[in-house]
């Protein structure tokens, strides 16, 4: 039932965006609550709740998605929180961040590092 | 010195994409040797081989890019390859490739679930 | 329930895409049944059955996106087709199509108008 | 001839887009007089001055492609105007937002979402 | 008047791109002649008319562009083959190929480099 | 050997974006020092460094595939003032960033070109 997938969705929300990701869907609830749902049942409770693939494989897949694509910069920084929340060390956020170089250009690449920089500062203040 | 980047690239290239990736870089030679020099060298030499990721979380991230890029059906293909070639199973696989419809839409994961269905068959063949 | 989601997705999508629709979604069957049962369930069920907008405007949406996005050939066609059985006239697909020749370029447009002429060309075949 | 072309274009330009279309033409006249000539005669002379397609199913199909696009965000503001000036619906507009998930991912989508609710705001401010 | 930027295109058209331009236009004018008429005026009347840049620098720019979307293969082998016809160099062409792997990676940068072999071969033919 | 590339890099760096280019390494050194060495390597060593185009060449295709990627505005400022460095004119920037317009729509080249006017006010003042 619906119900479920949306408790199914908020859940596996919680457990890799935090609260970054409960910003995200309060800040959707104003303007758009059906689009806030969607986000929540589709990626989180169809999605992200499936076997088949860690956490931490499914964080380096949407890192590497978000920077190649270039203009999602605030899911990239909630993402890149999420890679860390999920047990990716900031190492190999970085090396997947530099090996987007190879396929979508250095400036991809260099835009999604000075993102990280950001998020890790802001985990650190 | 440039050899042993040459050489260092060769070595990774083969390690990931086997055949594929050799013939890739034949068919470069013909219209454009030094475009093949520099396929193996950076991309190889000094991304794929730096330590920090390993060669599975290279390859998610890889397929998670050329996926949600959506032109790079030859590149999707040899990295479809690589990643079954580096121990990704074709479960862990599809579920990258599920995964990239929430970041980049239903037509860039189709098309990528299409092209592996063409690599598996042939691997099979 | 998820079987009801299934069910009034496959509905809209006959609705929509017709034999096209079903054709990709049984080659999907083959590679992956997930990704089958979710492009019915999140776009069908979830989205194209929300009342608020009607269907004429939204393939004018979906073929001025494909169009747009431009690495969606196969997908575009399938939505050309849709736009005429939904109600779309020829003449307004092909406006729509030459208006993203203002927002995504010419090449996006006139690959696009190409598609349309093949899908035109099935229909009268 | 051109002045034609030219008053043809700014009356369209108007009627669609009201004081943020010229907002956007007096910016390029300082930088670029050529690029706002040419910014009002192709587009609203040329294009958007056809007959074969209503102008709200034109702001429908711009909004979609800005969407998906995702790299366009003042224009994509200046059409969402637009869009509520010729007479689309908040409803219909969201709808369009919306569905824009299934093809250009979510980040395209919620993005826009964002940019509605600022645009929104600024009519009602 | 029309007919003036409609003739100066086609003449600027054929200066560029030659045979290949012609046939893009006569495969236009079967699906929608418009769309033919519009791709002489805007592209070749209003732009590649204009002072400014010489044409060999426009070929340069235009070869970068497609190259880096990717998604344009029948318009970038069209402008491999005018960069030739208004006199830049082979070496020069396979420069800006190579380039834009700098920025918008190595599948954009290697299919364009193969593109380019399929025009030398036609060349050759 | 490595140290070589580097400092051939850092030179043609130098020469072609000057301060600028050298501020983007800077904040690249805080966050990840073997991106900064890597995005002075391969663009400016391996690339810009080749003979077979002229500096003049290598900008004006630059500054078209950023202006047509859309989604790399800080790195096309930084290549607009290259542009002027090695000796393109205004109105030459000017024309490429118009060109676009044609090939990746006019959001793209609207952006751009008020991009290219933040940089010449940065220049005046």
């Amino acid at each position: 039932m619906n119900s479920n997938r949306l408790e199914q969705g908020l859940q596996k929300l919680h457990e890799i965006d935090g609260e970054a990701g409960q910003a995200v869907i309060n800040s959707l609830q104003h303007i758009c609550p059906d689009l806030a749902r969607l986000t929540i049942e589709f990626p989180f409770a169809d999605v992200y709740s499936r076997p088949g693939l860690d956490l931490r494989a499914r964080e380096i897949a949407t890192v590497a998605a978000l920077t190649a694509l270039g203009h999602c910069a605030p899911q990239l920084k909630v993402h890149l929180n999420a890679a860390l929340n999920v047990g990716c060390s900031e190492e190999e956020i970085k090396e997947v961040i530099i090996q987007m170089a190879v396929y979508a250009g250095f400036p991809a690449s260099l835009n999604a590092m000075f993102a990280f920089a950001e998020v890790l500062e802001g985990r650190a203040g």
